[in-house]
């Protein structure tokens, strides 16, 4: 058992009392940083930096160079899964993720399997354990994957959506396909976060990006059950720690009471949510993580702090509270910024622990 | 005082009692319809259907032709304020409206003025008229506008966005310029849909696309605020008749109560909700318009009724409820698939009232 030296995340996760409020950002290692733009420009592109171990270290490692960040996050993508079962995952310029070979067939859904992570996936665990190395026992790493239902919008739609006609025509024509193909990507992602564990990922993180776009009781049954069905199958222990996780779904804050009956450690939020109301709604089960508006990084320090101030204050006394961004930091964000950000939280939160 | 021959919704509007559950469709005029391509095809694009009388009649009474809807909706749109203010809207194929001149600068941005509605938006006008002549009082006419927040995210972003980066900046870093577009905006709607109302709008509702695009505090401030600026401007009567009105912001399921105290008669449900649990939220301040799944559509007969019965029944006994699609009607829905719902809805819905 090794605890990190700065092991503040783990124990907000856990609802554990803590000096001060922990921070670490969605997509913290990315493009506002020039740092990370030069060594994506030596790797060639995204996937290759996420492919290599050393580039994926050193981008991992960048923003924590630079800001007294409580928690490491995997350099990665949400999309390895799918890519390893062969879907065959590109990247075009200022358009997101694609597939080559969406997924649209009931043949080539029936022949979908959970690939192998010591083979397929080995290139994540092979930088979870460089990154663990580099990062010396400082502070926590958090391993991740894009949940069941996202994954799934990826495979069939081949690329982002506006109205997710492809993958919505499926499940309300012909749900049991659909089924079948998040069976298969929650076996898998179980199967992907347990390795990322056994590699010496320390927390684990759900991101469903795209669950909010379905109804109410959709969610439920295509999304959120999924989730459940991984969280059931996670590691909980290793090497005698307790691995917290992490579910955040988009747009999900009118679920929250379903959510927090998950399983999970905690819930990530999106800025539409007050995190005081969150927290009234969910009472002592889950950690809340989050949730400032990502844009705030775009107003001067005065503002930023006010705001910072904001979503502590609603969080209010006691434990349980991560603070975060509600959703990715934009590429266009002043790095200054987040300095004023993380220096707030630290300062400001003190007074509620 | 020129009551329509089936006024169902008007009265479901304003919670008195009906027969059964009235039913109308966001984008009901729309593409998915072959005789409105074949319509918009003579007109030579969307902005000339809307800009003539004649054209925007002729779609309009399309669907009301194909299904027996309880309501027609004028066709047009959201932004025609701000091309009137002289931003210069136009229509880039597959890519959504977009301004020719985006409000960036303080002096472009205090220089901005509430158009004339005799003469900037006179052809509005003559269309709800016209409309109202072809409608010849079978079902009420429904105006309407995009909110303050949403008209201004068009406006200084330039065309839709994913981030809304550059009128979050204003409103982060300069939240006095973007109060100032706001204030004219609802002073611009107020007057536009008093001016649908003289004309001959019976209904008036006010699309808010992209509220929910903000914090749960932000939505207050920069978009809630301004409706309800509307709201208390609007008029409430025409000829001795009430003209309820409906306000709908997109993603705005969390902050229902608040709306449910806006001054609105009733509230736009998106499909995120349970339409019993928005019931139970806002209890008898107001009526609910939704909620389906627009995609449900894309499911056979069968399932279409099954989703149908559901939201009918989640809903419950009672008045205040008015049928419509979460969201607007995709261009690819099968006309069919509309005939089962308004089938359904007409039907299965008699037994709540």
């Amino acid at each position: 058992m090794t605890t990190p030296k700065n092991n503040t995340l783990l124990r907000a996760l856990l609802r554990q009392p803590v000096e001060y409020t922990p921070v670490w950002l969605m997509r913290q290692a990315g493009r506002y940083l020039a740092e990370y733009n030069e060594t994506r420009a030596r790797a060639g592109n995204f996937l290759a930096l996420c492919k290599n171990r050393d580039f994926a270290t050193e981008v991992t490692m960048q923003p924590l160079a630079r800001y007294p960040l409580d928690a490491a996050i995997l350099f990665s993508d949400i999309l390895t899964v799918p890519d390893a079962m062969g879907l065959g995952l590109y990247f075009s310029e200022g358009e997101g993720p694609r597939f080559e070979r969406p997924l649209r067939e009931e043949n080539e859904i029936r022949a979908l399997k959970v690939p192998d992570m010591n083979t397929d996936l080995r290139y994540v665990m092979n930088a979870v354990s460089s990154i663990r190395t580099a990062l010396d026992n400082q502070v926590p790493l958090i391993g991740f994957s894009g949940s069941p239902f996202t994954l799934a919008c990826y495979m069939v739609e081949g690329r982002g959506s506006s109205d997710f006609r492809q993958i919505k025509t499926m499940m309300y024509q012909r749900p049991e396909l659909l089924h079948h193909i998040l069976d298969i990507n929650a076996q898998a992602v179980t199967a992907y976060l347990n390795a990322q564990i056994e590699s010496g990922a320390q927390v684990v993180m759900i991101f469903d990006t795209w669950g909010g776009a379905l109804s109410h009781e959709a969610y439920q049954e295509f999304s959120l059950r999924y989730m459940e069905q991984i969280l059931s199958g996670l590691k909980r222990e290793q090497d005698g720690a307790r691995i917290p996780n992490v579910i955040f779904t988009k747009g999900g804050g009118l679920w929250l009471e379903r959510i927090a009956e998950s399983g999970c450690d905690a819930i990530g939020l999106d800025w539409t949510v007050d995190i005081g109301d969150a927290r009234r709604r969910v009472g002592d089960k889950v950690a809340l993580q989050g949730n400032i508006d990502p844009l705030v990084l775009f107003a001067g320090p005065e503002t930023i702090k006010v705001e910072t101030e904001k979503v502590l204050t609603s969080y209010g006394s006691g434990n349980g509270h991560v603070f975060n961004l509600g959703h990715g930091i934009s590429q266009f964000t002043p790095p200054e910024s987040v300095t004023t950000l993380v220096e707030t939280v630290h300062s400001f939160s003190r007074q509620f622990h």
